[in-house]
């Protein structure tokens, strides 16, 4: 079946620049590691998109309309439709003295951040410091090579693409996840391992509703729910703690 | 109707030390103020107990049994019931060189954690320096005076009080919390507020367990439900938006 906006898929992509041949982005990770671009904290694989998601670019998107499970395809994304043509204005010179207030010591290729803007460093020049706060694909030419994977028929599979696109935790068994559909409303219990997250309950909101937005706007569902339950356990009914009392807080 | 074990109760209590007539706990901001121990993170007023839940000394919760809404008591706790006997091997020796590694200069009635324990400087002599790591009220016969502010009868309301005594989250609206029984399990959904504590995730669910607890506990009801929802409006679903998207992580 042809793929159609709103559609789950797992895909696997690896991106290009055109010029150079240089590797910037991959789900492979042998191409990673070849390329040195292999980074340990992610995780390889074919990932889960909804179609039309503005999950990857938006002509990854428009390029997956129509294919098939297990189809390959070439994709060439001019920089209009990638990262942007590059600024000559985001080029700029910057005092020497204003890194040494800093502490720092600049040298060519060294990446900065000022202002919330990430820079690269491209040349020193005794007191001055040329950086380029482009994006680093701005300007380039980029081939992708997609394969579609799978597409996700099953609801709670689609759930549970969601929740991997987008919260990550250790340990975290999607098995152990429960999903409920009842009327308009997509219940999600998380393994209970996540209750133990560190990160603020402001950032695990933040996945929930991107998990929840993906969710509605593309399956028959009006709400989702996450739902964390505490049960009474037998032996607690009787149970005497020894827990310490104060009546200070 | 006589208190008894398990019924919800809002009481005002102020804690004087015996032997000197110092304020050392109230629920009152008044008596705090003038007593020189107001915290201004505390919220005072009657606060909310499951009696028998050991929220606070166990001599209080017997004290509190078959008292009625209105009534006032005096409570005498002496020091096995209270916050134990002085332990003299709790005072400790501690050389000077000690506090010096740490930067720190010591005096008497300074407080001090070491290895998880609370302790206050008595002395400083030369080389040596004395510190006490007794609770501050062992040794003390402690006097109470409590008043019954409140039976809690309604089941919602015994819900929010539990919310109200285990989490705090500034501007948190109890009147914007909903709680529904269903079957055997209450579920609670919080004021939207709260999603956005920077707390961690993991202290929530400890807060969400204390509050369960106290719940399954003494109300009918075997499972408690936190239920964080997210709900498509109406207009997000034609909504075209200007995220910016990018093929990388």
């Amino acid at each position: 079946m042809a793929i159609e906006n709103g559609d789950f898929v797992k895909i696997e992509f690896t991106g290009k620049v055109e010029e150079t041949g240089d590797v910037f982005d991959t789900t492979n990770q042998d191409v990673a590691e070849e390329a040195g671009i292999y980074n340990k904290e992610k995780n390889y694989g074919p990932i889960p998109i909804v179609v039309g998601g503005k999950h990857l670019l938006p002509a990854i998107d428009e390029a997956v309309l129509g294919m098939e499970v297990g189809d390959n395809k070439k994709v060439t994304v001019d920089p209009e439709n990638g990262f942007g043509h590059r600024d000559s204005s985001l080029v700029q010179l910057i005092p020497m003295k204003e890194f040494k207030k800093q502490g720092m010591t600049p040298y060519p290729g060294m990446k900065i951040t000022a202002e919330g803007q990430t820079g690269k460093i491209l040349t020193v020049n005794g007191g001055r410091v040329k950086v380029d706060f482009n994006h680093e694909l701005a300007g380039k030419t980029l081939d992708y090579d997609l394969t579609i994977s799978e597409v996700i028929d099953d609801d709670t599979e689609k759930v549970k693409s969601m929740i991997n696109l987008h919260y990550a935790y250790p340990n975290m068994d999607l098995d152990k996840t429960e999903v409920e559909f009842d009327e308009d409303t997509i219940k999600i219990k998380l393994d209970e391992i996540t209750h133990f997250d560190q990160k603020s309950y402001m950032d695990i909101t933040f996945a929930r509703y991107r998990i929840s937005k993906d969710l509605y706007e593309n399956m028959p569902y009006d709400k989702v729910q996450f739902v964390d339950e505490f049960e009474k356990r037998a032996e607690e009914e009787s149970e005497e703690t020894e827990e310490n009392t104060e009546s200070e807080e």
